[in-house]
């Protein structure tokens, strides 16, 4: 036992529950539901994960050892090893990586995306559990501590997501102690929402509001062991801006700017939410670099670019449910954890996500979709309809509950054989996570279309006019008149479309290669 | 001056202020942005809107005089007369009556529906006036009042809706105090939040929790004139329960009863939201009959069944935004107005289609889309994806927030030419407004789809098996056997679409009359 875990499990019933990762090997059955802390591929466990998938490959389990396996939103590298060895069953609510997505998308793993904030609140009213034999609770949560109170209460990592919740429905529980990293003692504020009819108001008022709980409570009864873990989060480069994203986040500075002048948002804005890559940090270090002050984030999770957001001097305060740094990120943030520890805090996601708190403070929602139709709904998750992404995280509590509601995306993206052979702007998205009803502005590197208050027509005329790639605007255009005659001659003008059309530019780009049409004649 | 009115009016320096309608129609000009009170048909404006109609008949005005028009939900027969008289420019967010849903699918009127809860918030940031040239107040409201208190308050009717948020923002008001109907007075809630930053938490824990203001504040210097109406609100009946409707409302208590037995419900449930429409009444009706005690409702609006509600002594208490009643009902109201007004209270929509307290109290919602694909997305809004029904209210309020989010619907409707012509559960829906994000349960005559926890392909079969009409069960197994067929080939087997035969039923219906088509090779 080394001294530093001495030192960070103050509670010393558990050291006698201390054992390596193998030990435990023989909890697990196949079948069996488990949680695992993590949130955006930080926090998550490492060394049982890892442990198992050694077993199942070494013993070829493949298929056979597999699990109903929930994460707060996405797991390390871990979760993909998993994936590649069939070791899952389910999995929901969220995922990042190739092997997951490529089991999930050949039809080996069952997954459901859910709304970040609602997943753990699901869970706990056994809803994904409803089909277990004995009873409704997960079989085991294995969680990444970084310190252990005196009562036995866990402190997270640089994630909460949904731990809190996942602990309470436990049946057991395994602690992953990582004694590489820092502790991250006091940084957490964990809010333990109790379920209706007795739920009380969240009390949240400004993004810096805390409960005061920095650790997560537990029955230690319920611990059957700890481990100690030295491994790092491996988060890969952050998607540098490119030209592309500046322009967005200029027109997005620009819009803010109008908006303040004309009184409907305060000087330093309303706390800001802001999705990941490379659009998101474009718009952070538009931000960072503008004269906009005492600026503040109410968001899901934060990137290396906020660390140079604190230091810009803008932001006073920025809170989130995970902190997805890189190596260096990391080290940055730890070497100057008193001044970062003072300006920022992490909850747990059904805190971060919560709709109560989010609309009550007014956010300014941000997140990049795979298309948006021109009619403003949104396809955050699937591609071409079926094939998915990543899941819809957040984005929806957010983009329905924010006071300004934001999608940002570059107008077209390169296709195998075509540089813009996909459009960003389609007529129909055919799979739609965020409604027209959820919107207020869309913008590319092209422009910044303002939907407020506009009828699906306008809307029409002003996405297409303002944020269409050049190479797509004639093309849908086109469309948008044809929908509008067929419209005119059948009664249906509120917002007009031609079915047999609709997805003609996806199944184009299916057969073709690019989402650029022959004619709206072209029969498939 | 009627006797009746200086009672009501107990505000003297309003009595000065006394007009008939026609005096003020001079105030009225082309272009202006109009606040109506009302809310589902009452408690709208009554006098003014049918002075403006006159004027405009008799001096041939139509598209002449006329106006932005916004009313909570849907106004009383006037607007019909409006839309008919081509008096609207631009209507949101709801609105009901053939004449006006023709004069928006006609392109005559630019029509937005959107989230009742938002629209009021959205509203008072200027959002939907900020093309107004001068200032982005509207320039009127108009506001049916059955009492105005010491202080100017006004005692709304049977209807609260946007009516504090509008009356805050509009440059000058017009109240019709209607002494045809006794006064409301003591049986509305007005909360009036705050807009962010300085927003603060919903305190309501029940049902039943009143913050205790029962009427609305206004500016008296903004007050240009009131106007003595008799007029009642014209409701038409309510669809009788028919067979299906019942078997719907019996696989409902079923479920309920399934969901106490195991200690996911309280054995009182918890507050229940209800559509309109015959399969509400028939759900009603049949709580009603059930053993179920102490129920609470929290919804949006309430109906003559919720009278028979109270009657059977099932239900403890009931609130909604407004309260529409045929004439039957409101003469049972006001005859039982004593005990009524203790166990029911009219709220602002803002407040009774709030997230925050939705999501809090656990509320059960229910709702009745135009159809429901087999992955659980739901259309509320527009047929064949274009033409535009009555527009989406607080249907996605509840459904997004409620702990159980329940679609009822019939299998099937019937089209001019096929008994069935209409399937209710389609391949994917050409509007979606409630994402499979948002759907627990789905439930026709046939059976009830539990859909939580599940995968978009379980969800299918579950849905397909459980709820389809027979007619259409094999057609739409043989869509998701195609299209898991065709994702197998692609590696999308997550939400298996094929997307150029996604619609072929809906273009089949526009082509032929009906969903039932030859094959799906057919070609359109």
């Amino acid at each position: 036992m080394s001294s530093i875990l001495k030192q960070r499990v103050r509670y010393a019933p558990y050291l006698n529950k201390l054992r390596t990762a193998e030990q435990c090997i023989e909890l697990f059955k196949h079948g069996q539901y488990l949680g695992w802390s993590g949130f955006t591929g930080v926090g998550a466990p490492k060394a049982i994960p890892t442990a198992l998938a050694d077993h199942v490959e070494k013993n070829n389990l493949q298929g056979k050892l597999a699990f109903n396996l929930f994460v707060g939103a996405s797991a390390g590298p871990e979760e993909s090893r998993w994936a590649s060895n069939d070791m899952l069953l389910r999995r929901s609510p969220h995922q990042v990586g190739k092997p997951i997505a490529q089991s999930i998308n050949d039809g080996r793993v069952e997954f459901f995306d859910k709304h970040l904030s609602m997943f753990p609140q699901d869970l706990t009213y056994g809803y994904y559990t409803r089909d277990k034999p004995d009873n409704d609770n997960l079989d085991f949560t294995i969680i990444e501590a970084t310190a252990i109170t005196e009562d036995g209460s866990i402190v997270p990592g640089p994630a909460v997501g949904a731990s809190p919740e996942m602990l309470a429905v436990s049946d057991k529980i395994i602690i992953e102690v990582n004694t590489k990293t820092p502790s991250f003692e006091g940084i957490h504020d964990i809010d333990l929402p109790v379920n209706p009819p007795f739920r009380q108001p969240y009390p949240h008022l400004t993004s810096d509001y805390r409960v005061g709980r920095t650790a997560i409570p537990v029955d230690p009864s319920k611990v059957v062991a700890i481990i100690e873990t030295h491994a790092n989060d491996i988060v890969p480069p952050n998607a540098p801006s490119d030209e592309g994203s500046k322009q967005i986040a200029a027109h997005l500075l620009e819009f803010f700017e109008h908006e303040v002048k004309l009184g409907r948002i305060p000087e330093n804005l309303h706390p800001l939410q802001s999705g990941i890559g490379n659009i998101a940090n474009a718009v952070v270090e538009g931000l960072a670099q503008s004269q906009f002050k005492n600026l503040t984030v109410w968001t899901e999770v934060l990137q290396d670019s906020f660390l140079d957001f604190f230091e810009s001097g803008s932001l006073d305060y920025a809170t989130a449910t995970s902190i997805r740094l890189t190596n260096e990120g990391f080290e940055k943030f730890y070497q100057n954890w008193d001044a970062y520890s003072k300006k920022l805090c992490l909850r747990a996601q059904s805190t971060s996500n919560s709709p109560e708190i989010i609309r009550r403070l007014g956010v300014i929602s941000m997140n990049t979709p795979v298309e948006v139709d021109m009619y403003a709904h949104a396809n955050s998750t699937n591609v071409m309809g079926s094939r998915m992404l990543n899941g819809l995280g957040g984005s929806a509590d957010f983009l329905r509950n924010a006071k300004l509601s934001i999608m940002h995306t570059p107008s077209a993206r390169p296709s195998k054989t075509d540089p813009t052979g996909v459009s960003c702007i389609v007529p129909m998205a055919p799979h739609i996570d965020q409604t027209e009803h959820d919107l207020d502005i869309v913008v590319t590197e092209q422009g910044l279309a303002d939907l407020r208050g506009l009828s699906p027509k306008e809307r029409a005329r002003e996405i297409i006019n303002k944020t269409a790639h050049p190479d797509y605007r004639d093309q849908l255009q086109d469309y948008l008149d044809r929908a509008i005659f067929h419209g005119t001659k059948y009664k249906t003008l509120h917002e007009p479309h031609i079915l047999k059309d609709a997805f003609k530019m996806h199944t184009n780009f299916q057969e073709n290669g690019t989402m650029k049409l022959q004619s709206w004649d072209q029969k498939f």
